[in-house]
């Protein structure tokens, strides 16, 4: 399938208001304090285990209006349960190396396991907020929520990689955790960038079309890739998320990011998580 | 969106049968005694926390045919994970102002954030059931099924608030909680309204048109409002709850209620919770 | 509804690639030895207690290459929230009567309350395999994957009973357990059969029908059933899944499966678990 080059900007006026509502069954659990290290990023579709990479200390809650920064282009970068979000430190690290660029990460349960959050938020100095930061015990009615501050926030949303069970959800409308609340309440005007990644008989199941064209279609949202690849298991099918250089490339293009003078591309390769070209993740 | 006018009533004929089939992903939680304050009820997505309002003490199983009540109008009011829950007890308590009137409040777990489920049992005398109550652990073959017994004995199925997720669980078939199972196994013949009260940007998706839309025309149930108003943020948008006391009279209506002789509206205000127009919620 | 004579099979690629994507919100807990008897086993939609018959043991990583065995066929049972997944020893005997038959079970939570584990695992020697063995706390790059390598074993898929929720599910592409994701990475060249079973308004929910359609054309699986049948409640009704020896006579017929010389047929009754035709569920 081509990538998409449907705009999701649309004529609707978009009301921020942070009343909204959608039920939930998430059950978020206390944090763990300490690191969690991730020795074999790789597949799920389940949680591999009941508190994969807690979060590492409370966070204060976070309001658009402290954190847009003037002339900065502020990108939420989603991740879902996805082998391919083991890539999130590097499109991290790659889009910080250009000037006047802010991220934030919201992610579900599931893709913790496949990168080091820690890592992302001590070393790269960049938020990584899931189920377990929406709500404060201590929550009143002034109290921001997160998942309408981020919307706020956002110029742009990359949800990269897009899991097989984000991509239903988003197309059923089903809004049951922070990263689909956050969707379903999302501007039509902030462009969206989906990035499926699924094993490949996953995506030649035929909903994932029909899904697809509701999200392109109806919802607005661009997508693109995925593309074909030799896969870890040794064959070779469509599934993989497009490259990480290339959903980079994209917003740079998007909003006409320019590294500064001197610095050359490349510069995410410097992160720890390694980028093997032999041994591909879809 | 005018309130719809289609009627809920079928000429298939109901089978009132316990042995009904839906699995869950619901993971109940043992039940923990005390009274749970709701100093902040407001917006909500995802559980604010772990074991909001826990069920104060177990309740004896409920049958049908003990509960009904001879010349007594039967509402269910189901409340789902929007903030317009806050309202559930002025509900509640106007349409107990009419006589032969009785109540029973099934609730998802996020709503009951939004209003004091002890205060709604013990002051205004009405079970408020929720997940934790569907499942004896002695349970039997010849146990009463909460949901089962629950929808035998409805006249009427009130859903209010319904949120922007129940809205499209319920477009989309799945029952995985007991809310949505009731609603999967209740009769077409008996009426049941949709109150839908969301977030404005939620509620202009596109997928909510087309939920409204099975909801009404496949399902068959009543969907009513939202409403425009100024919301909590200070704008101003559609996916405010229908008000309160235009729900109870809706009630009113169809079943033809009245109260005593000198006993004038506007009993509901009388409850504790606010209803303050100036801070309007959806 | 007539049971569909579609066929499953399909000209696509059947790519086998173990590195697949979809997220998921369960919360797999710790398993707990112990044998838990299930004195009733009976209806249900939510979970009826927090751990129903919890995993006896963790078992060794399976997978196919090791598990495939020479001129056998290789039949996967799937069982989802119906109380008629009472009848999973019935059906597991049954086909393990006759010789080069091999039977792996895949079931939901919920599904676990209608059967014993342990039974089937320890008196029948067949593994049932649920959410909490999907992921190994110590997995690496080169672990299997436990859904991956289920469908590579099976020759054929039998989701019996399929409940209203989990048909929903798969209708609308979800795949948030160990059995969606299963389903929706299936290759559409294994025949899958799906038997309903639900309570009779939920089968006669509007909605349903879609699910069957979407099912049966888009998806291609093979739906037999529901059937009529006087249910434990008294009513008769749609909604009864079809007779477990119908079912374990299809895939006979399907395979061709030939009982050795002498030994008859229904040695399944043999089970511990009752048939009583007088207490029929749906």
């Amino acid at each position: 399938m081509s990538p998409s080059t449907s705009d999701a900007s649309s004529s609707r006026i978009a009301h921020h208001c942070p009343t909204c509502t959608c039920s939930s069954s998430s059950n978020p659990t206390s944090s763990n304090a300490g690191s969690t290290t991730h020795p074999s990023p790789t597949h799920q579709t389940n949680s591999p285990n009941p508190n994969p990479n807690p979060n590492p200390k409370p966070k204060p809650p976070f309001t658009a209006s402290l954190n847009r920064k003037p002339n900065h282009t502020h990108i939420l970068l989603i991740t879902t349960g996805s082998v391919a979000s083991i890539k999130a430190p590097l499109i991290i690290s790659e889009l910080l190396s250009y000037p006047n660029v802010a991220v934030q990460v919201l992610t579900t349960k599931p893709a913790l396991t496949f990168f080091d959050r820690e890592d992302v938020e001590v070393r790269l100095g960049v938020n990584v907020w899931s189920d377990e930061d929406e709500w404060d015990p201590n929550y009143t009615l002034s109290s921001p929520i997160l998942h309408i501050e981020l919307r706020r926030w956002a110029d742009t949303v990359l949800i990269a990689p897009c899991s097989a069970n984000t991509l239903a959800k988003i197309a059923s409308g089903i809004c049951d955790n922070t990263v689909t609340s956050l969707l379903r309440a999302l501007s039509p005007s902030t462009p969206t960038f989906v990035f499926p990644a699924m094993n490949t008989l996953m995506y030649e199941h035929p909903l994932t079309k029909e899904h697809l064209r509701i999200v392109q279609e109806v919802v607005g949202y661009t997508v693109v890739g995925p593309i074909g690849k030799k896969l870890a298991c040794g064959d070779v099918g469509m599934g993989a998320m497009t490259e990480w250089r290339d959903i980079v490339g994209l917003v740079v293009e998007k909003f006409g990011l320019v590294k500064k003078a001197g610095e050359g591309e490349g510069k995410g390769e410097q992160t720890v998580l390694p980028d093997n070209p032999k041994v591909e993740v879809s």
